[in-house]
């Protein structure tokens, strides 16, 4: 089977055309014109990348809770309950880039970060990457960031998963692969 | 800490202007003018929905094993492995996508979807929803879908998700958590 997916991988379609359709102040739009190995010709788009990779972090307080937060998300206009997140500054690291948010968004800072997987969304239409962290060892410590409004931080218990799990305002796939495979960390 | 976060949706900012400022084939980019509950004015970008749902489904073989797909994604100019999914069409049931979508991508149709958590993604610019099936007792069915190329269907084990984890073309979020939903739906 994996030699299956490695012809696959061979393969890719031929990009023979690239072009900028829309453009705003984030999103850049682009046109691509492909042919695929058998010889099919199809019209993509996708989203420009801005190269900037992203981060998640789970913070966890002790052996029976970790923290959450709740932002306004305005593609949803709801605030939505997830770990808290950020972009990767230029220069910067992932792990400083994870600290860093840490202290903008809850106010704490980690003595020592555990990294996992890291996950893509939606790759039909992105090239985002977010690197997920579990953070260890909290100590207050708090950086101005840009948020317009002060997030809820929530505890959350981890004996209480099915609660949470069943919750509308939990949904985002990467705050839900970040829980489970951080659980799994933690009972290895 | 259900009182903090209800008081927060009581809050949502006022959006006091919304206006599409670019436009593609696929894609609407609506900018809002917002007014948060402390006063603070932000001005945000999001991507205007369709309206459309979307569905994911997990082809269970047997106890031992499931299905993936492996398929190209523009956005990152890859293949990547992934589950089963696409659009709801217009007047379509979810669980009908499901089958449909099943019958395009791998070739069987189910009698049985048991359906999980439904996830979104990047919900701070998208409005889109996923429902989540696990699809039972399959049977060879095929139907035309609009793929380019046929996709490429892995069997996989459960008792070797540790290699799927690691695997650096099973990285969407979407796949990921529906793979821990599952494995966790199996277990019970």
């Amino acid at each position: 089977m994996s030699e299956q997916t490695k012809n696959k991988k061979d393969t890719l379609p031929v990009i023979h055309k690239s072009e900028l359709v829309a453009q705003s102040r984030l999103f850049k739009i682009e046109q691509l014109e492909l042919e695929f190995s058998n010889g099919e010709q199809r019209t993509y788009e996708r989203m420009k990348s801005s190269g900037r990779g992203a981060v998640m972090i789970i913070p966890i307080v002790n052996e029976q809770e970790f923290l959450l937060v709740s932002e306004y998300c305005a593609g949803t206009h709801s605030y939505e309950l997830g770990f808290p997140k950020g972009l990767i500054d230029p220069g910067e690291s992932p792990e400083h880039a994870a600290n860093r948010e840490l202290k903008e968004e809850i106010g704490f800072g980690a003595k020592r970060l555990v990294q996992l997987k890291s996950l893509s969304s939606t790759p039909s239409y992105f090239n985002s990457i977010m690197h997920i962290f579990m953070a260890f060892d909290l100590y207050p410590e708090s950086l101005e960031g840009d948020e317009p409004e002060p997030l809820t931080v929530v505890n959350w218990q981890w004996d209480n998963l099915e609660e949470l799990m069943s919750r509308e305002d939990f949904t985002e796939a990467r705050s839900v692969s970040a829980l489970y495979m951080a659980k799994e960390k933690l009972t290895l």
